[in-house]
């Protein structure tokens, strides 16, 4: 393992070259071991980006929506970065035409960055891969860090969950408010955006949302905000801004975004924890277990007990952790 | 722990004594730390059973099928008991007027058990309940168990494919076959029902599922059969009783049944061994980690070496496996 490397990348990761940072990135995706490392370097300099969470169901506008706001944010003064989880995502290239002129602005601004994570393996290993390239881009001196995902599924709303300020963008479509309740989005949101609010519907989707929210009083003492977007043409990206910049001094205000950060951070423990559970698994599993295995079948040994050998044991395999210089820290 | 207890729930269990059955299928539900010991007295006596399961979409008449199955296996003079897991299943009250007499006679039958699994906590707790529950039946002397599920979602699927025959039952509807596809369905049938064949099509869905086989090549040299059946009627039961059979004889005199059940087996262990490893990581979280948590959350240490830590940490907790008796055999 090449320590030069690792410290020529980490040098770049701090002047944001974008050929360091997308090469750190593919060893998040790939669980390539040497990011470990990396991350050892670089998480003490993590916590100082903002986070803003966009999810909603496909169609809905999230990608031009974004685009808008990385630009309204640059002219803001912001390092922006864009971190997209969708496979039908723009950036990974499958572009809707419309899009292609306000894409392309948004890519060949040097201040904006743009990358989307891609499903390999497991889904556990794409909100792990997600987390940490986070952590670089924040480390890397962005300032705002933009999160796209797909509002369809567990992993993807734990994702959009894991920020700061989650926007859910829906459009004016019978039932879409309906559709977003069940689908869990209505828990997450601080910020609902009825997006393509040109179309017939957008002020009775509202209303919907309105008194939906009306009935589910929240913890933290944050009711929702409900506002209209055009991302087509730019209209309601400022007023969106401000609503995310109401959240924004609500949590700082309130010691909120400690207390969210920190439940997001546990959340992430125990999913890493899992995954790293998952990967000696699979390691040992071609070759550990066959002793196992072979009494179970043989009805020596129930499944149940051979389950608690292999968790004990897995323990036991040497892992990275043993060279872990954060424990003589 | 009362031994007693424990000792005369084995023995009415011996005898297919129904309420024994009941309370000790409600502590693999419930995971009850008894049946720990219960199933290391009775899984000895395990794999004798044959294990035959029934999955598709929801609507096409699975539970009918089934209780035209049992009967029929029972006129043969099988002891069969029924597993289903569906929370639309009849069996657990939702039961649709036209089940209810078919339903009615096979549930006055005492040589015919059933049972409806429910969804307590996780999925993956559910797929270990079931396996348990038909160890449980396995041992009770039960010869024929019948495994329905709702062919949704990874979990059932799972639960499915670790029968040693699969019938995926489906309709006479426009593009079911595609579905069956999609739902990967197709890749675990060793048996294809086109039930409700007296409707419209049914010709044509058999023809699909057919032209979709032949693109197929199965490594174990089964041919997947298709056939129809009026399980409203009875219609084709037996012809599906009959395929049953061939698979089974196909199963046994090529040692495929072995190797079918030493790779359920394996994927069994590893869903137990995750299993295990989430309830010891549930029953420490809300002790355990804080130390770490806290330590991340001040950036001392990155969330991949916490991790690390938990789950060393998780294998020296006093787990049950310290007083395992089968460590000592």
């Amino acid at each position: 393992m090449s320590t030069h490397q690792i410290d020529k990348l980490v040098a770049g990761l701090g002047e944001r070259d974008t050929v360091s940072l997308a090469r750190l990135i593919s060893w998040t995706e790939n669980r390539d071991p040497r990011i470990d490392e990396v991350l050892r370097r670089i998480y003490p300099r993590t916590g100082q980006a903002y986070r803003l969470g966009v999810t909603g169901p496909p169609g809905s506008g999230k990608s031009t929506l974004i685009a808008r706001l990385s630009v309204a944010l640059k002219n803001r003064g912001e390092r922006v970065a864009v971190v997209a989880i969708d496979p039908t995502s723009p950036y990974s290239g499958g572009a809707l035409l419309g899009d292609r002129y306000r894409m392309t602005e948004m890519s060949e601004d040097p201040d904006i960055f743009m990358r989307s994570m891609a499903t390999r393996g497991s889904l556990g290993g794409l909100a792990s891969a997600t987390e940490s390239t986070l952590d670089l881009l924040d480390a890397a001196g962005f300032t705002y860090l933009l999160v796209e995902t797909v509002g369809v599924g567990q992993i993807t709303l734990d994702i959009a969950k894991a920020t700061d300020t989650v926007t859910v963008v829906l459009v004016p479509e019978s039932g879409d408010g309906i559709q977003a309740m069940k689908a869990g989005l209505m828990e997450i949101a601080d910020v609902f955006v009825v997006n393509k609010a040109d179309r017939e519907g957008a002020g009775q989707i509202e209303n919907e949302l309105e008194s939906m929210l009306g009935l589910r009083p929240r913890r933290d003492e944050w009711r929702p905000e409900v506002l209209q977007t055009v991302a087509h043409t730019g209209e309601g990206v400022e007023d969106l801004l401000e609503a995310v910049d109401r959240h924004r001094n609500h949590m700082k205000s309130t010691d909120a975004l400690k207390e969210r950060r920190r439940r997001t951070l546990k959340l992430r423990l125990f999913g890493e924890a899992r995954q790293e559970f998952l990967d000696r698994f699979e390691a040992a599993a071609g070759v550990g277990f066959e002793d196992l295995l072979d009494r179970v079948e043989r009805r020596e040994m129930t499944p149940q007990d051979a389950a608690r050998d292999i968790v004990n044991r897995l323990a036991e395999l040497p892992g990275s952790a043993s060279s872990d210089p954060a424990k003589s820290q």
